[in-house]
């Protein structure tokens, strides 16, 4: 199963597997007969059920979490839209690798096994108010390097970046895909200015127009970088592997909505895992219905914010596989439950 | 250290230690350094300042949480404010012991080590309606039971319970320490009906008014259950020994608002772990000064919430102690952030 164009993508996205009903079923009979009274776990129920039903596995084990972080350089940078300087992509690349990034201690934090792909940062993407930040053959080949960074052992995928200039790029994409005012979609990142932002807005807004009436994934080569294409084909192969996912911030949520924008339930495998400091993460989020596990005012992206929240995804699971029914226990409460 | 009235106990809480400045200002000073866009990590940061201050360590870790959960019955549930049998009370005990319920999971999930205490299970305390469910003999004993409870080794605690009847106590202690109407403090706790809620006011209005004019720790004894007073003499032990307290759902809030209301900042080395579901925890929490850190739907109870979230709270104590600094790492970020 693989792809060499756009198209052939969208088609692996058209064919992408279901969640599996029987073990859904199973999940939620479990569930009702677990000791406690029904729905007080509350959103951990619906949690455990929906990883049941794509685990195909009615009692399922979270046991090989992976973290894979994405870095790209963006040509965009030349406009001034970021506090920090390109150069700190690899920096930062250096700092996942030698394990002293954020990223690395939750990662750590949630037993995940974690791994970085910087890609081409000597080759940053166009200016993608002039052209296309990537063509076809790039684009696909970033989608690629996403698919096949996938552990297929994995039994929870989360997918982060790091790339200075990703905001603004998510912002475009944000907007192209589901529409309003540029302003509507620009925040200030990680820590831009007053003038800062207002050279955001105008980037987004040039962009946006320049590239208007493609589809999805011509807005992902138009506007995304290669990180920003690299986590949409990740959590794309995710789902051919029913491998649950769980979405990070903003820009992880822009990659992602290209793939629910071009196959309607293309995300239906992936929640959120938090809602980020990053303004328009909140309108994105609400555009994809995903509603976050936590808000806890992160911003720094990375994956660290779904990171976070790997164990709770695993509280969940470990509630439904591990408790006890109230017929295992002996606790007479089941029958008088209303 | 110890007390034998609860006069003495109020005098341990009012000689409590504070949380290390030097400890704290170390700590802030790391986070500023450490390799992300300042307040990028959102409320994480806020708990890794916090658990440093009350560890004395600016740069700690949190290796040994504990969870320990108390059960008690309570001669109120004659009264029929419960939709589960008193009987359930030390049929979930044996679960525990078992291994089978969520608290058992949530403990694992978040490496902590739990225990279970039942306290006189065969011994009810009193209708709160006719005389005070302890007498002060009894509440002594049980505070004593939770402070003697707590691991002087561990660095970070959670307490739970399990008593039916006890979200009536519950909102009984509430309604009793910051008034409004019995309506505003009671819910369906895990599952009563719509007679079952109008019982529940009605037993709450009549146990606040009985016991009107009393002290924050005679209302303990007479509102509460001995589960109740073991979870407020847990956390005030978890105070002298500097080990920092998440708060579980609405009936650890209540415990834990007697202290408060004896001696205000007795709870400053406390956290919310969760919002939970019943609907005066929202008030409670807020009466507290207290932001839940997740709102996921729970009302279990059991120390459930704040298990749940124990990862959370690593999760910033790793992030501070164990990421590098923009020195360390050789990235440039520092100076150019704003």
């Amino acid at each position: 199963m693989s792809f060499s164009t756009l198209s052939e993508f969208a088609t692996l996205l058209a064919q992408a597997p279901q969640p599996d009903m029987a073990a859904r079923e199973g999940a939620e009979a479990r569930n009702a007969q677990l000791t406690k009274p029904a729905g007080s776990l509350g959103r951990l129920e619906e949690i455990a059920i929906w990883y049941a039903a794509w685990r195909g596995d009615a009692r399922p084990k979270l046991a090989a979490p992976q973290v894979i972080v994405f870095a790209g350089n963006h040509g965009i940078t030349a406009k001034g839209v970021s506090a920090f300087p390109p150069e700190v992509t690899v920096q930062m690349v250096a700092n996942f690798e030698h394990g002293g990034a954020a990223i690395n201690q939750l990662s750590r934090n949630a037993g995940a096994a974690m791994s970085v792909h910087a890609i081409d940062l000597d080759r940053p993407t166009a200016d993608f108010t002039e052209t296309a930040a990537m063509d076809e053959v790039d684009c696909v080949a970033a989608l690629k390097t996403g698919w096949d960074a996938v552990d297929p052992q994995a039994d929870l995928l989360v997918v982060g970046e790091m790339g200075i200039g990703n905001t603004t790029s998510a912002a475009a994409i944000g907007n192209a895909l589901f529409g309003g005012a540029a302003a509507d979609w620009v925040g200030r990142g990680t820590g831009v200015t007053d003038a800062g932002l207002q050279i955001k807005e105008d980037v987004v807004r040039a962009g946006v127009a320049l590239h208007a009436g493609k589809d999805a994934l011509g807005i992902l080569a138009a506007l995304g970088g290669r990180e920003v294409a690299a986590m949409a084909g990740a959590i794309a192969r995710a789902r051919s592997l029913r491998i649950p996912v769980i979405l990070d911030g903003f820009i992880c949520s822009a990659a992602a909505a290209t793939l629910e924008k071009t196959q309607a339930g293309a995300l239906d495998h992936c929640i959120a895992g938090h809602q980020s400091d990053e303004a328009a993460h909140a309108r994105l989020l609400e555009a994809l219905g995903k509603e976050p596990l936590v808000s806890l005012g992160l911003r720094l992206g990375e994956g660290s914010g779904a990171a976070l929240v790997i164990p709770l995804v695993r509280a969940a699971v470990e509630c439904l596989s591990g408790m006890a029914t109230f017929a295992e226990a002996g606790v007479a409460a089941g029958a008088t439950e209303g």
